[in-house]
Order: structure tokens, then sequence, then C-alpha cells
């Protein structure tokens, strides 16, 4: 028996075929999103927004299934009718407009060149405003809302990008009869869903973005959304009431996507996920387990049981019961730009191609920690853990008429160590274990070197998930358990996933080194970031320089 | 009649024959050092260090005056016997030991490899121990010594240098008679001197660099230097009583070099000063006016009259009685790194050819004030004004992932006018008129965008000087005061002397964002800087978004 796992990434959508009894991959396909800028359409006067077109999510879904099930069928050990569910993960808050319906605005010839009526991609933040206004109203009013996320709600999530609609497209919000994340729509296409009341949403995308939660009755109440405005108020009743976990499927495969696929009908499909909740359970994820989703962004997945009874974790932006695996609270954090970051430098600053990747990291895992002097922050697009603050960003410092290309290509490397340290370090002090770093993405495959500063400066010993695929492996393990092939994740994950013999160990000398470092990347990390309103900053790039000669000795 | 004047910059020397009654220019020549990279000798090891080899000089010198008279005599006007003076100007504080007979101990094959015999290049900066040091112990014991140069004394200068070569290189030390500053070593050379103790002294250099000052009877005593080292108490017998301004020559052209290039043996030779105070004299100083020198690193040079009473301003490194011209202090101020730092950008770092600083200024200019919502410190190579401190460091901030290169390139331009800005201010406040602007060098002649930011972040009307060589047209001015051609230098200067009509005047709008731009940069700069050690940095990354939405707007 088989599994379909379809992960729709920010620049494209690739869906695997695997065998339901060990997790091996028999077909794989990747469909690059044709619109825009690799995918995303942009603004020139506006470079917060980030919107995408529904149309390449249909095309790349097509595409990308046909493709994998085409080279699964090479193997004579599969054919389709053994095919057995179908699960699906998305980018996510991604939240996008549709008709009642179930039909994008965006398909609508008013709103065709409307960006407002396109889905809007995670990484927008042109909603800055109504995130900290919504902040600061539910502080006042309803506290205990946002203490699940960090006491800051931020522009990247559902009700920002939706109220920021209101503001500034009014008449495309008002022709929406409804909004629905990218993760939920996507399975409930498949499912035939005609009838946008009727769509399933996931606990994942309601309980960490939406606010959704069974303790106040579901997602906020009207009265508080009308705050906002009375408009968004009015909208909680054409929303939903009511979001699960992974434990239920999102629907059963309709005929029409049946046979487009040439797939049995009615096979169930998981209920949709956010990419990295699907990539933590496709890299293994159990309690004591931080699972490292290291991409264009990075996402941090842990998990804590229900009854250990860790609710809220400050600067933490979601810890929601069911998000990952049904009875365990899900954690989430990350970091808003990992590979991002240094496609901004190699390609952006340094104008080389994709190359010039492994030419900088040839020249820079020569280099020793402290060597460069260097020292930067990692927030070219905003810091999402601990701080939760789309309003900050990058820095450098440290250089001098000597510094390298490939100096600060490693000085931004180590940046997102120094943010994944401060992850890790909150979450432990709040009383969640961790004992086990599994990593997963491109990045932790492809990069030893950031492999081994990330084992150093977080001092802890770095795993990788077997799977290069391990969202839509997630996805596909969901819709294994939804076909009771497995009686139950845990079971599922054990056959399914695993992680690679090869892993990376702290090097004492270069924690000592790293830990000095942190600390300065703390001085500079508190006071931008206003947690430490009076720093003294007189000594550090003195610290950076006795640092430098040290390493030099 | 003519004059020449000759100025050893950091790359390359350069050579004019200019006429005396109008200062028309009717030679030129121009050599690049061969040693090292761009001239300048490296240790991989130390990118602190930089040396050059004093047979650089001598082959620029025959060259450099060689391509200029034959220039010169292209055109009939011109003859080598018209040429009444010489003058001699180069960088500094650049010492080199010597023996007793003047020859340079690099010229000794004992020491012939050894990087410590060379000239210690201005831009050296191994000594910060030792400048340090020097500092404290001033402090404690001689505190009127280090008042003159903003109660700091600095790596790159006289006495930290000869200490550094003490401490790492002791045979060198101990193997030289003296050492002597390249802006007097050029004229003893071409005087004939064979003599160590008979090599005449510019106050220039003594004054702002080795502390001379005729109220505490020459350079600091022997019981203070004796506290560095015995050796350096030692020393200082060795190397001079007396430092004359530029109202006296260096001496007469002796017969080997008046037959080497064809001049009348016997004319004199003006006193060597650093190329940024005949830099000033040959753009046109007077009280009121500031000379800015921009080239790889900015000079800044003012006057106040010896009666005015001007004696320390804090931070400014050097107030110096006849430095410049006689019966005025000269004051002397700078940045360590202006094109300097724009060339690590584009060449380093952006590893473009040097066509890439025009197509990077072309996208630069278009930017507004505030655009691109970057702040830069301008410290790659240390702060040399108001800060007097060599171990800073360079700091970009406010990268976001479109953060283009042009943008940080601007930002670069930008963090030295806020640097120009600050020096500014600090003079003013010290009761010095400014109230007219000079520029000269390169950067001033051919960046219009830079100009531009200059005039709108300082609010002054930025001037050019008409001459492309003011520091060798300076020295031209010196010999043909020592040939007695004119009666004073206020009256050469008048007859030699001009500024562009085309000047930048500051555009009202602009100032305003620049105004705020620069109690930002400020807050930077004062806490990096440690003259506000609690500083609040919290909302300065707010405050750049917020003025890049209103640019953007």
């Amino acid at each position: 028996m088989f599994s379909i796992g379809i992960d729709f990434g920010t620049n494209s959508v690739r869906a695997i075929v695997v065998r339901c009894s060990d997790g091996k991959e028999f077909g794989l396909g990747v469909v690059d999103y044709p619109s825009g800028r690799q995918g995303i359409l942009l603004d020139e006067g506006n470079d917060l927004l980030a919107r995408q077109n529904p149309r390449d999510y249909l095309l790349g879904l097509r595409q990308s299934v046909s493709q994998a099930l085409v080279e699964a069928e090479r193997d004579p050990a599969f054919s389709r009718d053994q095919i057995v569910g179908i699960g699906v993960d998305t980018t996510g808050s991604s939240p996008l407009p549709i008709d009642e319906h179930n039909v994008p605005l965006a398909f609508d010839p008013r709103f065709s060149d409307n960006l407002n009526a396109h889905c809007w991609l995670w990484r927008d933040h042109t909603s800055w405003q109504e995130a900290e206004d919504f902040t600061r109203i539910a502080a006042e009013h309803r506290p205990h809302y946002i203490a699940i996320c960090g006491s800051t709600y931020s522009s990247e999530w559902w009700w920002a990008k939706i109220w920021h609609c209101l503001n500034v497209a009014p008449d495309v919000f008002d022709a929406a009869y409804s909004w629905v994340e990218l993760a939920d729509w996507i399975p409930s296409i498949l499912a035939g869903k005609k009838d946008a009341q009727r769509i399933k949403r996931g606990m994942c995308a309601a309980g960490h973005k939406a606010l959704y939660n069974r303790k106040w009755g579901g997602l906020p109440d009207r009265e508080f959304l009308s705050m906002l405005d009375p408009k968004i108020g009015a909208l909680r009743d054409r929303l939903y009431d009511w979001a699960q976990d992974a434990s239920s499927p999102a629907g059963w495969l309709c005929g029409e996507w049946a046979a487009e696929f040439g797939l049995p009908e009615g096979i169930p499909i998981a209920i949709g996920a956010f990419d990295v909740h699907y990539g933590a359970i496709g890299s293994g994820i159990r309690e004591g387990t931080l699972v490292k989703v290291i991409g264009t962004s990075t996402c941090d997945c842990a998990m804590v049981p229900v009854d250990h009874g860790v609710a809220e974790i400050p600067g933490i932006c979601g810890i929601v019961e069911g998000s990952i695996l049904p009875r365990f609270y899900g954690i989430e954090a990350g970091q808003s730009a990992v590979g991002d970051l240094f496609k901004w430098w190699v390609e952006e600053i340094c104008d080389g191609s994709k190359d010039l990747h492994a030419e900088l990291t040839r020249e820079a895992q020569d280099l020793k920690p402290g060597q460069s002097g260097l020292l930067a922050l990692d927030w070219n697009n905003g810091n999402r853990t601990i701080l939760v603050d789309q309003r900050l960003s990058g820095l450098i410092l440290g250089q001098t008429l000597h510094t390298s290309k490939a100096e600060i290509y490693r000085a931004l490397v180590e940046a997102t160590a120094f943010g994944a340290r401060a992850i890790i370090e909150r979450i432990r002090e709040n009383g969640v274990k961790i004992d086990r770093v599994v990593c997963t993405g491109g990045i932790a495959e492809k990069n030893p070197m950031l492999m081994q500063i990330y084992a150093d400066v977080t001092g802890c010993v770095m795993q990788v998930a077997t799977s290069s695929q391990t969202c839509a492996l997630g996805a596909a393990v969901a819709a294994s358990v939804m076909a009771q092939f497995h009686p139950s994740f845990t079971v599922a994950q054990e056959a399914m996933t695993s992680v690679r013999e090869a892993q990376y160990v702290p090097i004492a000398e270069n924690r000592e080194t790293y830990d000095r470092l942190y600390a300065l990347y703390r001085q500079l990390h508190d006071s931008f970031g206003g947690l430490e309103p009076s720093a003294d900053l007189t000594r550090l790039m003195k610290d950076l320089i006795d640092l430098k000669h040290a390493a030099n000795r």
C-alpha cells in the first residue's frame, strides 16, 4: 500500500508517493509556481507585500502529483489502485478570500488583477500596523488570547491580514464570503467541497494563527473581533466553529480529482497542516525532540504532553493542543529568514549565482569561530521568536577594510545559529525538555558547515532526517494513519521515518568561543530588540577585536 | 618662474610643475609604487599591518618629477632653469628607521626582508596596544601632552609605532640610529643630507604626531619617554630638538638630484608637511575655511589665529601652532576610511571593477534620504575624530531581504557624511568659526552625489578646489614663497589657488530628513563609541522603518 504527500512550499509544490510499510519514496514530482518572481507576486512600491496566485496551486497540484505517479509506476511493485490516502501541507498563515462556493476571489474577473484578492503568503508583512493594533486591543481586553502566542500577534497571521485587507481593499473584503488557509483549501478542493461552510479546518492553522481554542469556544469572540472592526465581527459567523486535529480526515477524494489522477475515489484526505508540522512528523518528532525545518526561514517544533501543563512560553508564538499530534501541545517557534538571508547575501549583494554559495562556504569553513571579528543579527525579515517583532531589521558589525564576503557569509550563518540558540534556551527555561535535535530541509542536508556551527553554538548534537521531503512525508504518514494502514501516528512514524547515521557533534573548543560570541549577540539582540533598553555597548566592538586576535594566534 | 610640488600618497606619487604667477599646471607625473598590494606591504596574519618600501619612494620621486618636467617642456613658455623651488608633502604619521647616515634600515641587507625596518605607513594600526598604554601613562603623568590631541594618542602615530617596533622587533629598534617622518625624509634626500642629525623636521609632523611643543621644550621629556621604555628615553637624544614651520626651508637642492633632474642646484626645498596640510594651502585655506581632503580617508583642516586662544578641542587630534601656516594654530581632524570604505564595498564585497562605483552611484543617486531604511557607521578603519579610537569597526543596519548593493553604497556615503558633520559640530562648539567648506581630492571632483549628500547632511555649501592636485599645489605654493617669488603665503594663495564655479547647496527637504537620520546615527555613534553607555536603542530600527515608509510615500 502507498500514500501520497503533497507539500506546497514558498516557490514550488512537490508531491511524493511513498510505501506505507517503510516510508520508501517511489515517486517525486516538483513544479515551480509560474507567476510573479519565483512564484511570489510582489509590489515594487512596497517590499512588505507577498502574494500568490491560487491558479498556481491548482496547476502545481495537478502536475506534481501526476509526475510523482508516473515516476512511481516505473517500479512494477507500484500501481495507482494501491494508493490508500493523500495528505497535504502548505505554507502558512497564508489565507485567501473565497466566495460561498469555495472559489477564490482571484478567479473572479472583477478581482483577477487585484493582489488583495489573491493568497496572502505567510511572508507578507503589509499588515504590521494591524498586528500592532491587534496586540494592543487584545492586551487590554483579552490578554489570554495572545498569551498563547507570546503575547504578540504577528503581521504574518490570519486576523492581521484579513483586517488589513478590509482597511486597504474594502471591496475585496466585502466580496469575500469567507476566508480559508491554503492548508485547508487544498484538501477541500481534493475533497470536492463546493460550499465554503463545509470546509474542514485544521487545528494547526486555526490554533496557531487564528487563535482558535476550545477553552474560549473556538475563534475569538464576536465582541472582541468587532473591536477591530464590526465587519470582522460579522465575518466570524461565516468562518468556522470547529477545528480538528490530525485524528480525523478533511474529506474523501472526489470523483473529479480521482479521475484526473487515476486514483481510487473516496480514499481519505488527511487534515491539512502547515508544512513545518507535517515536517516535524516526517522527521520523527516525539516528546524531547526539537525538529528544525531549515529552509528559506526556519521553523522549530517541539511537543509536550497535554497533562504536562505548559501552556504559555513568553515569546513563543504558538502552543496549541493537537496542532502537531493529538494529545500533545504543539510548540512552534521560528526564524523569519535563514536560507533567505544567505540567498540575499549571495544573490542580491554579491551578485553571484547559486554556485557562489558553495564557493563562499568553502572559504568560510576554514575560518575559526571569532576569527572574522564579525557579529550579525539575523533580522532581515524581522524576528519571529523570541521577540515576535516584524519591525526589526538586519545588522552586520565588526567590518574592517579587509572583511571578505565569505567572512560575512559565515557571520550570517552564525547569526542564525545564535537565533536558534535563543529559541532553544527559551523553551528549556520554561520546563520543556529538549534532548534531541533533528534537522530537515535542503540546508540541513547540504551545508555541513552550517550544521557544525549550529552544533557548536547550541551545544546540541544535530541529527538530520533521512528523507529529503519530510513535509510531504509527514503528510503521507498522516494519510497512512487516516487509511488505517497504521494504527497510530507513533507506529506510522516508527515505520516510515528515520534519521541519518552522520550527525554533528559539538566541538568543545568552538563552544567556548561561541559562548562568548553568543553573549555579545545577546547584547545586540536585547538592546535593539527592546529587552534591555539601557545596554552598555561600549566594549562590544573591542571584545570582538580581542576574540579575533585570539583566534588569529 | 615655476615651482615643483611632489605629493607622496598612499598608493602612488605625483609631481606637478606649476607657474608661480597663476598656479597653472604645466606638467604632471604619476607613478604607482611597485611593491606589495597597491604599494602597501601587508601581512596575511595581521590585517592591522601596513608598511611601505622606501625604495618605492626614491623610484617614485625620480620618475614622477622627470615625467612632469618632460610634459612641461612641451610648452615653449617653460624651461628647467626657470624652476625656483621644490615642495614635498607625504602621508603621515609614516615614520621610518634610519642609520646615522640617513639611510633607511630597509636598505641594509640584514633587514631588507623585515617589514619592521620599512616605512610604517600612516594606516598601520599594529601599535594599538602601545597607543592605549601611551594614553594611560600620559593621562597619569603628563596630561597636558595629550590634551592637544584630544586626550587620546593614536596607533597611527609616531611614538606608538616606534614603541611597537621596540616591542616586536628589538633588533630593528636597536639598529636604528634615529627615526624620521617620510615628510621630512624626502626633503632631506633632495637636500643631500647624509647625517641623520642634520635633517630638518617640520612642525606639522612633529607637532601633530610626535607631541613636539615649544611650551614644554620640544619633544616629550626624557623622563616621560623612559616610562614607556628606557630605550625610548635614550632615543630622544638622537631625534631632534627643533621643528620649524613653513617659513623657512628644509634645505637646498643638492648637486646629485639637480643633475638627475636637470634643475638648478641650490634652489630651496620647502619644509616637508603632511599631504593634507599642503592640500589645505593648495585649496586656499584661511581663517573660517574648513578644507576637506576627501580621498581614501578624509582629512579636515581649519585654522585659528594664535591670539584667538583655542588650544584644545576634545576629540580633535591635533591643534598645533604653525602646522599649516605660520602664526595660526592648525586644527586637524579626520575620518579613517572614506574612499577606502566605498572601495571595500565595491571591490572586496561586490567584487566589482572600478566601473561599478559609477554604476552604483547612478542607482544610489535616485534614492531619497531615508528611503533605503539603512544606517551605517563609517568605522571600518576605526574612528580618528571625534572618538580617537582605532579599536572600533564598521556597522551596517536596517537591511531587509530586498536591500540592494546600491542602497548600501549610498548608506556608506551617508555614514561618512554623518561623520563629517560630527567633526564640524565639534569644531564649532569650541568657538572656531567655519563659514566656508572647500573640498579637494578625487572623490570631491568626481562624485556629485556624495557632494550633495555632504551639503544636505552638514547644512554647509560645499565648494571644490580648482586644482586636482591641491596637495602638490600647496607644496609648490610653499616652494614659491621659499624662493621669494611671492612675499607671503596669503599672496601666493591668492595668485595660485581658487575654487570651481559649480558648488553644492543644501536642499531644505533633504536636510530635514538627514537631521533625523543624523540623530539616529549619533545614537549608534555614541553608544558603540562609548560616549553614551546606557543608550536606549529600542526604537532605532523602527524609526528607520518609519523614515523609509515616509520616503516611499
